[in-house]
């Protein structure tokens, strides 16, 4: 006791500024941290024998259902809707990211975009068409694209205007899923692009793949063809289960680390031309616009990103003490090699760990050991991918595409591929705000 | 064309008998192979330009849910429930692994066992406690469990009883839902069972934690303080969301690669002791009984095993041509080292591919290459673990447990721990059967 009684109050094994701590340092520290984090030891043995039954010990449970959904506890654990009206506009449900943990986001909750409504595809009568510049154009049905040798990777997927209000000039004081709720991560089943375009037979000519959707917009964007016959994917089944209408059902494009808008949806066709079709979504929506008037003609790659979770935007810390500080990093690019967490705003920083496997084109859970000590804090994170891509900050992004005097929409600009830092500040009373550091 | 028509008909390049074919085989055979498939060439050119139209390409969507569900066209893929009604007894629900892909289970479809139906937690009510043979007993809410450092694993849990109809003297003739699926596979996050013992400070003569849920059963089970201090975990989230109230919301024990049961779902006590309980399913139920009379005392690890979704029993083979065998592996003792497939009823063998990355404790799914010539065919798999461990044939389980001249229930003996080969049976018609082979 009286050695628990000696020892300092602050952080042990200081590895940055205002509290981050060394992993290994947790270990054997037992007493002091269990005083710190409140866990009611004086009513402990009383409780112990016998337990007190709650009311769920006392009686029967539920029926089994067919299939399960999360508790009515819950309920407030939903993707966030632009459109719950189903008004004649573009939708999106954006993910909870500040209520997950780990890296696979489950189908309940992942994201979508959709410009005219969720299709209610016949899976039967849905056919997939390659043609264009092939030596035998094909049709398949869900059924024959089965019959396929088939490949599983784990690949999140990012709208290109994902993070759009951070190019706002104020930070807005929103969640991390009303801010970055438009990417996802899943488990993907389905044939390799490849084999379909070699049994079609691609013509010497061919250099893009415009690739086009059955819902309503018949959504098309062009593909260069070189990524279509790398890691491209017809997916058919998602975590598992088959795609979920809200994802593509029955099956979608799927190109990783590529825009989610390119993923396209409900595919319905893919047509092998010499050139890019400039359709709507890419020389409108998806052609980020310079300051000086230019715009990037395409802008393919998810670039190198990450954003702390926990503790984010709208969440309260009760008391000084630790806390985890986690989040995801990902990159269109390849594997996360490093993932740093400033405490101090970016005066000193620390590596995080990072969850094993780190697979490349997926979310990769960082986590870093922190100590508050009350005083106010500014919490950072910056990601490297294996290509050598760092994530820039904020300022450097703004510097190159300019910052929007109110919230973006779908149609201000810049608006696309924000990939910067972002910043949570702790104020003195425990909240956590949106700020710029 | 000419060369085509020159191509023999068979299965090219055979790496085993009855038509294993090797993968790289596949590559560069576009035009043979597309054939075979029937992939409808014929009104390919008519259809691409423009494509007709279906219903939902003209018409406006539905709205975006905020938490999505699968397609009504799915309604079919769901766990089939032993008790439909919720009397009082035991409840399964069984996942369709012969309407999955990939190595995840989706929430929804993850298998349940419950003695006492679904229990109804309220998570801010809800208590842990871990007391005993500790320096000091400890309180923990999920809120404080959510406190400490976090972690997340993929792997699978396995009912001690899955596969018990293998015991059966005659292969019964149902789905390997039927006959496997009390087993699933899923991202879990949580606390490190080892960090919360730190804190509670386990004496010297504690050998075994007895483990107890807060379910109306209040299902208990030992579990040896090793494996309780080695890769044990609290958890809390699945595939990225809160435990499914069916796996233990709020909070269960895992235990990687341990017997289903074990893991103890609504988690509200750990009890350090010299001894083990001995409690109801540890001495009843999962002590598998032997043909000479003698038992197992503990029988805790799910050991290598592997079967064959597709095809499996229920399907057709539309006709002769290409197939992708493909199925699930996994070991309670650490990694897939290998997995051979046979069409020939285990007279020849040839290694499937293993999707990577092959993770410790976790399903891997599997894929062999297979041209189906219409004839007689039985399919079997075999798996092997890192360790060495290597699973046994049907007969040599036999042998060594014993059989049951009917499908064995709860009450059946032998009933536990079939690790054993299955075997399909491809009839002329292309129907699959279950078979001992």
């Amino acid at each position: 006791m009286t050695r628990t009684r000696r020892r300092p109050i602050g952080p042990p094994d200081p590895v940055a500024g205002n509290g981050l701590i060394d992993r290994r340092a947790l270990l054997g520290r037992g007493a002091l941290f269990a005083g710190a984090l409140g866990t009611g030891l004086g009513s402990a043995s009383a409780a112990a024998e016998p337990l007190a039954d709650d009311q769920w010990t006392l009686e029967p449970g539920s029926v089994v259902p067919a299939y399960q959904m999360p508790s009515r506890f819950e309920k407030n654990v939903v993707r966030t809707l632009s459109n719950p009206k189903g008004e004649p506009r573009t939708s999106h449900a954006r993910t909870p990211h500040h209520l997950l943990a780990g890296s696979i986001t489950p189908n309940g909750l992942h994201f979508t975009i959709v410009h005219a409504g969720v299709p209610d595809i016949e899976p039967d009568q849905h056919r997939l068409v390659i043609h264009g510049l092939v030596r035998r154009p094909l049709v398949f049905t869900l059924e024959t694209i089965e019959r396929y040798p088939m490949t599983s990777r784990v690949t999140f997927l990012e709208c290109g205007g994902n993070s759009a209000p951070m190019f706002s000039k104020e930070p807005i004081q929103a969640s991390v899923q009303a801010i970055h709720g438009l990417v996802s991560c899943a488990e993907w089943t389905g044939v390799r692009l490849s084999t379909l375009l070699e049994e079609a037979g691609v013509e010497p000519t061919a250099k893009w793949m415009i690739a086009e959707g059955a819902d309503a917009p018949a959504l098309s964007r062009s593909v260069p063809l070189k990524k279509a016959l790398d890691d491209a994917m017809i997916a058919v089944y998602q975590n598992g289960e088959r795609l979920m209408p809200g994802n593509g059902y029955p099956m979608r494009l799927l190109l990783p680390g590529y825009e989610g808008n390119m993923n396209v949806k409900y595919l319905r066709r893919l047509k092998l031309t010499e050139q890019p079709a400039m359709s709507y979504y890419e020389t409108r929506t998806y052609s980020p616009i310079l300051p000086n008037g230019k715009a990037y003609r395409f802008f393919f790659v998810q670039e190198v990103k990450s954003f702390i979770t926990h503790p984010s935007f709208g969440q309260m810390l009760a008391e000084p003490g630790f806390y985890e500080i986690s989040g995801i990093a990902y990159s269109g690019t390849g594997r996360i090699s490093k993932v740093m967490v400033s405490a101090d705003g970016g005066r000193s920083w620390a590596q995080a760990a990072l969850q094993t496997p780190v697979l490349s084109k997926a979310f990769t859970r960082f986590r870093m050991p922190w100590h508050w000590n009350g005083g106010p804090a500014i919490l950072q994170s910056r990601a490297w991918d294996e290509a050598g891509n760092v994530q820039p900050t904020r300022a450097q992004i703004v510097a190159e595409r300019g910052e929007t005097k109110t919230v973006p929409n779908v149609l201000g600009f810049p608006s696309q591929h924000y990939n910067g830092i972002t910043s949570w500040s702790i104020e003195g009373n425990g909240e956590v705000k949106h700020v710029y550091a």
